[in-house]
């Protein structure tokens, strides 16, 4: 996603702490041209796609080796100065803003791929690879990284706030995908979390207690993954819906039958016709469910079947299949440029994102109620879902010069987490909490989880110099 | 699994702590006669299926509800004396020895199922529920619960050792499979650690923290589980191989191509030879393959198509297929059976039992040359495999009064694990470190990751109450 230029929500400057001399001249001594004090840089990396801004950070260090991680972060721990970790920025949580000061550790130079293995499906790179450019480098061996999260994101980045996407409701998410580990803990200590068994008893979880801690436990610096066979056949389908519920209902059935479908991507009218504009496209402005088949041709076929016959009970049309990977491509444009589309129909706009998950059976509730209050409020909005998990995300559109529509979009979202509490979901299924969702997630799991959480940080970061300020407060 | 009658390995004493008076009679004022301090009670949940053994707990608590675990923890708490928790007593690897004295807290009356939630392939229950009982309770909406380890443990012990077994290849382990968990804190306190969401980006991952921490964190008293459609169309089938390596060239193979085999297990020549004795069978004296399809009736024959057509290629011969569940059944007989028939085949023995796991590449040297190893050393022994995963175990017969037998399988072992871990795999794929694999997690992962696992140990648990003496020392 493009950063946006509209000017963004100022957080107040709780706890800045000071970034001594002494250490940007250790910084420069041991990084020379790789540490950047350049108020474009530091500004660079002192934002992210969330709505959210702070200072920036008072020094940028262009990390090229896990020990040029190391390091930085030994040297800010000497002066306890917070670190931050930056892969490509496109966090939609303000995961990236120094808010309480420190450094960034921009690691998107290493990002080499270090390791294929095809015949164990796993491939170990380092954590400034984009999903893009994996998949680009192991194209050869028939071999594919299925998450997709949107954005082109740093591998590392998916790892800190256990990303997912559009294929997760067959592939998993981070969590299922990432093996193990290395990562730098607060006391610049190199550590390992796993090996490329793809199963183990062996002690505690700390690769899945590192994937999603949103580098508030340790800066990760190199990450196993697991891979999967290109299926053989790979069918697309686009079909239109009378109403969301009608679209919501289809998915729903589709998942409880079993169907092993790759994706389910709802995208509400509103979005329709966003996209309809924004790239010149001519889909009737309904909403639409666009799907994706994996598997043998027998296989793709089966599903295709299964999915088409529930639709049209359900009222779903003018279906549309794509088996070429060009006619996928315009099929899934509709769907990839949702988030353009949708900010250049209010030029100056900034996004609020939402990003509940609730059980399947839930989603027809959650989704509709909160339908008709954005409908009410006024606020434009548009609305995609990667519906087979229970997942999906309203982008509220606001003119940041007029607060009353923050706080309109505020009150929606606050409804809708709540709703979505409600009805045993989550309030965030893939962005992370970062700054924005810290009081929702209290709400979510409870005062006592959230302490087992900070008794955690605080026992592996004593200094709190692991980006602080995320997740909760200390 | 039976319990051994002969004498197992009795352990030094370490650090048994004194369990007062003043505790006792407490737990008795709180418990009535749900606690008890009868020898044959005490010792019965002072052992479990393990080669070890110690002296019992000084006394148990049948909780019946959270209440009453939360309420033992605390008043164990107040004496620093250890609590244990207690299933069914199936853990392998002495989880359940009071090693330094303590409390046994026995869920198995917690065995509820609390929710089924089938539109949503949820199911919530108790710690007590064995896996088989939920499968009973589940049949009737059409979906199951994949995960089956062998025993007929407990939900709550297989999530506290985060246990897998022959489903894995397809369905995941219990890191998988566990969507969230209640559970009592070393300071009695109740926690939730996720909700129904398939996912969430919720903070730190307590859930996963705690699957597999094997008691060490918390006394876990409710698991939220993923259930699945029972498959429409399932096919079993047999199949024989010239050589142990025939047989895993075909499931790597089977394994690489991306087949979504459900079942595909390993059984050496040895244990098809007891079998045969223990069952009255009249299989082939070769290795064999047991393999599982689940999907759709088309699916299904297709995935038996490659697997046979791959198998034929390494000179699987001796094909049989079972389409109903009795035959199926009779099949998976010599695979359910292959523990009682080995035990059986040397009167008195113990088993000591492996458990690495390695990347499948690497699962034909890994096993071939500890084969050749075993079979210089003179000790039976049997082989069985959740090869597709590559995790398999080796089962050591040895007379618990020859101690050379205990040594020489106990060198076989590590000559294993050292190659495993070569090899980039894992000193246990499911069973757990316990007491046995401290050294080798140790090997496995290094200093700096098991000494975070103590920090979050002594961070949760001050007085090291939970547990103790497991998976490290402290």
């Amino acid at each position: 996603m493009n950063a946006p230029t509209a000017p963004a929500h100022l957080l107040p400057e709780v706890h800045q702490r000071a970034t001594p001399d002494a250490l940007l001249a250790a910084l420069k001594a041991r990084f020379g041209n790789n540490c950047s004090t350049a108020l474009v840089v530091r500004e660079q990396h002192g934002r992210d796609e969330s709505s959210f801004s702070a200072p920036p950070p008072s020094a940028v260090v262009f990390a090229e080796s896990t020990c040029d991680v190391a390091d930085a972060v030994k040297l800010a721990g000497q002066f306890a100065v917070p670190v931050i970790p930056f892969g490509v920025g496109s966090s939609l949580e303000g995961h990236l803003l120094a808010v309480q000061g420190g450094i960034s550790i921009d690691v998107s130079r290493m990002n080499q791929v270090l390791a294929v293995h095809a015949d164990d499906l796993t491939v170990t790179v380092q954590p400034g690879v984009t999903r893009k450019q994996l998949n680009e480098a192991i194209k050869s061996t028939g071999l594919f990284f299925p998450i997709d999260p949107g954005a082109d994101a740093s591998v590392g980045g998916m790892a800190a706030t256990r990303a997912s996407g559009t294929n997760a409701v067959r592939y998993g998410t981070m969590r299922e995908n990432v093996l193990a580990l290395e990562v730098v803990t607060a006391s610049g200590e190199v550590v390992r979390t796993g090996t490329r068994a793809k199963k183990s008893s062996a002690g505690y979880d700390l690769t899945r207690l590192m994937v999603g801690s949103e580098g508030t436990l340790g800066v990760i610096t190199e990450v196993t993954l697991k891979i999967y066979p290109l299926p053989e056949a790979v069918s697309a389908a686009i079909c239109f819906f009378p109403s969301i519920e009608a679209a919501v209902r289809t998915t729903i059935q589709v998942i409880q039958l079993g169907v092993p479908i790759a994706r389910v991507e709802l995208l509400d009218h509103n979005t329709v016709r966003m996209v309809n504009t924004y790239a010149k496209l001519n889909l009737r402005q309904e909403p639409l469910l666009l799907m994706e088949f994996h598997g043998s041709p027998a296989s793709v076929k089966e599903q295709a079947e299964t999915v088409q016959e529930i639709a049209s009970e359900h009222g779903g049309k003018a279906f549309e299949w794509a088996e070429t990977p060009e006619e996928r491509t315009r099929l899934w444009a509709a769907r990839h440029n949702a988030y353009f589309a949708a900010v250049q129909s209010k030029p100056g706009c900034r996004v609020i994102s939402t990003d509940t998950c609730v059980p399947i059976s839930r989603l027809a509730d959650c989704l509709l109620d909160s339908v008709a209050e954005a409908d009410a409020s006024g606020i434009p909005y548009f609305l995609v879902g990667h519906v087979g998990d229970g997942n999906f995300h309203f982008g509220y559109l606001l003119d940041p010069n007029i607060p009353q529509e923050r706080e309109t979009a505020e009150a929606l979202n606050h409804k809708l987490v709540a709703r979505a509490l409600e009805l045993e979901g989550t309030c965030t299924g893939e962005h992370g909490v970062g700054l924005h969702k810290q009081d929702f997630l209290i709400s979510e799991t409870g005062q006592g989880a959230v302490e087992i959480m900070r008794t955690i940080k605080r026992a592996l970061d004593p200094n709190n110099i692991m980006n602080p300020g995320k997740i909760f407060s200390l």
